[in-house]
């Protein structure tokens, strides 16, 4: 099943692809809508053209959107790291959220943007210190997020968090596909990022070295996950920040955040006004 | 004025200190009446006795919890830290919060619980890019925050955000006092806490390297500052990790956070059941 939320002129609606038609689902997104336990379409509920949707955030108000960091053996290795024990933790709030085809605003007040393809988890239940089975059937589904990151804030201390929350600067959608479309909870898919068609990032979300089972136990260890909130499973090598030149975006770039079977983040990166 | 939220028989309500009475400000809590634009409450509002109040987090739902690390001078040096140029920020979420004098739940998971009484930042109103005037404005009043760490957690990765968001952990209110009570809005207070009437931590606010005014500007260059946004700006030395021996809560202990004209979190510690 794949499910968005998209705008239309009276607000977003939460919305189910069927036979190249979404249905509405009778909520303003997909946040409430989880949260709801997932119910079936009225009968008769309004439909929208698939080909013209407009992408909002797959979740417009997440309560929470923890990040993982150091969790694709190469990504490690070209940062310069040694492989971890436990999974590392940052944030990004619901105003760092973009549609999954909304320009990347690159902010006047960096000249280091860079682009990170992942795997993001979408809760459909409520959990805390979840067991093994518990967290699996805490899973919604997945989609993709390209984690936008303002390398020179991130590195100017010890924590990551000011150059990984920057306001409307990180696509996420566009859809919610559920697990049993892509092989599971620990789905092993192409993830790939290309900048104007050059492939920048490629690899297997089956290499993750915390799945997407594992990161839910060990974040519902700490808080609660509520229903529409996001976990993003880390990024592939490949990143700007990491390769010979730095190469960072810069305004006017095409990037394509992709996983296959899920879906893809196409976004034109502009300069601020 | 002093502002408070408190649990009563039909949820919580936002309420005004006058004259040892708490008068019913018409909303919910202090969050939506911030963003409602603080009015003054209606003439037959409802009263509470405020000497038996149920103090709930004085923001239930802020929208973001920002805290900052290394910004007082002699935890910097307690931490074997150079001065920086930059704040430090990481996450809280809504989830974490808790009352004032509501018990601190010690998880099961750790053996390293720590203390940090903060000076917080309550905004009063939505910015972004803030000059200093607009976002002296901004700042609604300030409250106390006992952040509190899970050390052995914070630490485990280089990202300290999962030894800061632990559910229930951290004490905020009990009220939320306007700048003109605390001599403006770079308040010099006395900061400090105790453990079992034992003083820990004694600083003054005026000593921090980067003010409420500073934090504004530079946090709301990142993202939107709403109503209800809490900024916690820091703690001064004497925190339990840094102490020789190294000295942690275990369960039992009377933890008070204090700031002088501003007010006491007062919390004891319990033991995960």
């Amino acid at each position: 099943m794949k499910l968005a939320t998209i705008r239309t002129e009276s607000g977003t609606r939460a919305v189910k692809l069927e036979g190249g038609t979404l249905v509405d689902l009778g909520y303003d997104d997909l946040g409430p809508y989880l949260a709801a336990g997932s119910p079936d379409p009225v009968a008769d509920a309004p439909t929208f053209a698939s080909e013209d949707a407009d992408f909002a955030p797959v979740i417009v108000q997440p309560s929470k959107v923890i990040c993982v960091g150091h969790n694709y053996g190469n990504h490690i290795q070209e940062m310069g790291r040694e492989l971890p024990i436990y999974p590392t933790l940052f944030p990004k709030f619901a105003e760092t959220l973009i549609g999954a085809n909304d320009p990347i605003v690159k902010p006047a007040e960096t000249d280091a943007l860079d682009w990170e393809v992942e795997l993001v988890v979408v809760i459909g239940r409520r959990v805390r210190r979840a067991t093994e089975s518990e967290a699996a059937d805490a899973i919604a589904g997945f989609t993709v997020m390209n984690d936008i990151s303002v390398r020179d804030w991130q590195f100017r201390t010890v924590e990551w968090t000011q150059g990984k929350i920057w306001e409307a600067s990180t696509p996420v959608g566009p859809w919610l596909v559920t697990p049993d479309e892509v092989g599971g909870v620990r789905p092993a898919l192409r993830v790939s990022t290309t900048v104007d068609g050059k492939i920048m990032q490629d690899d297997d979300t089956g290499t993750l070295l915390f799945d997407p089972v594992a990161l839910v136990q060990y974040v519902s260890t700490v808080i609660t996950l509520n229903p529409g909130d996001l976990i993003a499973t880390g990024t592939p090598a490949g990143v700007g920040h990491a390769r010979d030149p730095q190469t960072y975006l810069v305004g006017g770039e095409t990037v394509v955040a992709e996983i296959a079977g899920i879906g893809a983040c196409t976004n034109q990166v502009v300069t601020d006004s």
